[in-house]
């Protein structure tokens, strides 16, 4: 048997011992291998009939009586209670609606006004998403802060008397790298600041435990791990600790104690739908709803465990079918340090990207030389993994 | 002839000669008598067919491959382009995501900044939709500004050197009357301030004429009488004059001049996506592109004149099917301010809008006292109209 016969016998084998594995005939996918699930999820597949079910009977025969009847109305709380135990979170604390970039905006501003006076400094975490860093800018400019970036690494040391609001990464989506949420979170806490951590890149794919590590707030989209689709509505956790004196810098009427009272006045709500602010997009939350059905019995450890076996199994394949001195794997081999995709340094990464698409292994480029690839351990699997080092390896090869 | 069937003798007659009245093919409807499209427009044929396509073919199967080949990025310029029309606006000055909450926070605040240093006053409409209100009194609080409600008739003689930014809405959501966007926008930017329209009540209802006029921004949702469906993300106008200058505090990587630069700087983009903010919603989002197909070739003069043809039969059938002293139309008398919809005072008016729905008439509530009835030309009747009216009188008659 040769090596590569050997690496994929091992992962048949994997593949076959693989409990999760019978759940990737809850997705749509083709033959091909897609490792972007960390960009845009699969489509679950109870997620249409459920769709058009809400486009051709709630709106279109019963139209506006579903708000009340078909629980549109209550659909950003209950959305974000199917959420919580994929966080670590108690039912209660998660609403899902608005964008990613809007749900950093109210967490920051409102954990500067949690933090209280006299504190006038939010720290970011240097290599952030960019929109975070943004939106946190924006938030720092209009809470008279100042705004400094940091190493994840370098906040523990870093927060002080004067810092308010902190905003990090749990995974970095460039590099894959996880950072220490507990030992942050603490640190934070230690230093009286507040802590809001963007679960982008971890929320379904290792667990989170917002609650056990006394996180203060957090945000994460839903189309990336959770499989929510294009574009799917984001969510805020606020703990309920936080949650009497949190005050959203975008207090839309779904966020008022009395939405149909339709007072001049705001009093807002209690609970997680003080941080709702519009209508919410009812289309593509019952979407999200109908895509958290896949996550009924799955065991968060058991996610994490594939995750790592898949990726430690990518990079074993990478090294045995990428020859010498192409890649470099700026994803931490350390387990504790690694979330749940391999980011490789690559050469003309964006044409290399484009072969492996063409060859039918989707993973992406992120510039300037960055391959990335995102295991989903609902729907990847070692076979996968195998083929996609392979081809990775036939389009270096030339 | 009976005066009912006199009543009922024209409003055949009037439908007949309708030549919007084709349109009603093009939405899912029943026989019923649908007056709630002023909250929730009714579903599109288009619709369902287009979204199932969106999910089982562009995410479904081609997954991330769809966000360019299948237009997905370029769907909020491109959506924003369809509604320009209908609001008097050119090509490249709308931009479509978030809720209108969110739209009326980035509309105030550029409003502001866009006014300069010295003007520290913002002037709401006193009898705004409530979020309008809230929003804009935390767009004050971030912005170092005073909010003063005014009656919209006050705001032109009120409007002084300390005014930034003036919110006000086209027309009143509870009343229905239209207020003067033209007279209003004049004195305002006389005074060198900005004005901030919300067209939620009027796009798609009557001519608005954003460029003629001169408006600073606009904003609106496209759920009522645009009909994109529950939630449907709302839209930000940006006067070209304005974009240059545009100063979003919600800059997230959408709105950033090469986002997937992944910069940690933030460059604004030019036009319209400036006013983007994170992922746009892409299942709500081509929904409302489809469900905006039906207005190809609609005349908005002729949209204009069904709805004031159709409110002026109503408020007849009305006066001689319910008996006297039971109703008290608060919605204006004069066409030039009314918008689109009936608004009738009456005791007990929850309890009679239950028994307008149990019987098939659909309109809705507004606290404390408020009978609301929307016309939407594009699908209501004058039949309708006259059913609706004598099923009133029948409620409180008992």
């Amino acid at each position: 048997m040769s090596d590569t016969e050997s690496l994929q016998s091992r992962a048949a084998a994997l593949d076959a011992a693989d409990e999760l594995g019978k759940l990737r005939e809850q997705f749509v996918l083709d033959d091909g291998v897609y490792l972007d699930g960390n960009s845009l999820g699969a489509l679950p597949r109870a997620v249409p009939g459920r769709l058009a079910d809400v486009v051709e009977r709630e709106w279109g025969q019963r139209r506006i009586c579903s708000w009340d009847e078909a629980g549109w109305w209550t659909a950003p709380e209950r959305t974000g209670d199917l959420i919580a135990p994929l966080v670590g979170a108690a039912a209660g604390q998660i609403v899902v609606g608005d964008s990613t970039s809007v749900n950093v905006f109210k967490a920051v501003v409102g954990a500067v006004r949690l933090a209280g006076d006299g504190r006038d400094e939010i720290l970011v975490d240097e290599s952030t998403f960019p929109t975070d860093g943004y939106i946190a800018e924006s938030a720092a400019r209009m809470t008279g802060c100042t705004l400094r970036p940091l190493a994840p690494a370098d906040i523990p040391g870093a927060a002080g008397p004067r810092t308010a609001a902190v905003l990090v990464n749990h995974v970095d989506y460039r590099t894959g790298r996880l950072h220490d949420l507990p030992g942050i979170t603490a640190a934070v806490r230690a230093a009286g600041a507040l802590v809001v951590w963007d679960l982008c890149h971890s929320a379904g794919a290792l667990p989170v435990g917002l609650d056990e590590h006394g996180v203060d707030l957090a945000i994460g989209c839903t189309y990336k791990y959770l499989n929510g689709g294009p574009g799917s509505p984001a969510y805020l956790y606020v703990a309920a600790r936080h949650q009497g004196a949190f005050d959203s810098p975008l207090p839309g009427w779904n966020s008022h104690a009395e939405p149909f009272g339709m007072r001049p006045g705001f009093e807002p709500a209690d609970g997680a739908a003080r941080g709702r602010v519009g209508t919410p997009d009812i289309l593509s939350m019952l979407a999200l709803e109908a895509a958290l059905g896949v996550w009924g019995g799955v065991s968060l450890a058991a996610v994490r465990e594939k995750s790592l076996a898949l990726t430690d199994f990518f990079l074993e394949c990478v090294r045995h079918h990428v020859p010498d001195g192409h890649v470099e794997s700026v994803t931490p081999a350390a387990h504790a340090e690694r979330g749940s995709q391999v980011a490789l340094r690559c050469a003309d990464a964006a044409t290399v990207m484009d072969a492996l698409i063409a060859r039918g292994v989707v993973g992406d480029y992120r510039a300037p030389d960055i391959l990335r690839f995102g295991f989903t351990p609902l729907y990847v699997g070692f076979a996968d993994a195998e083929r996609a080092a392979r081809v990775l390896g036939e389009v270096i090869r030339g």
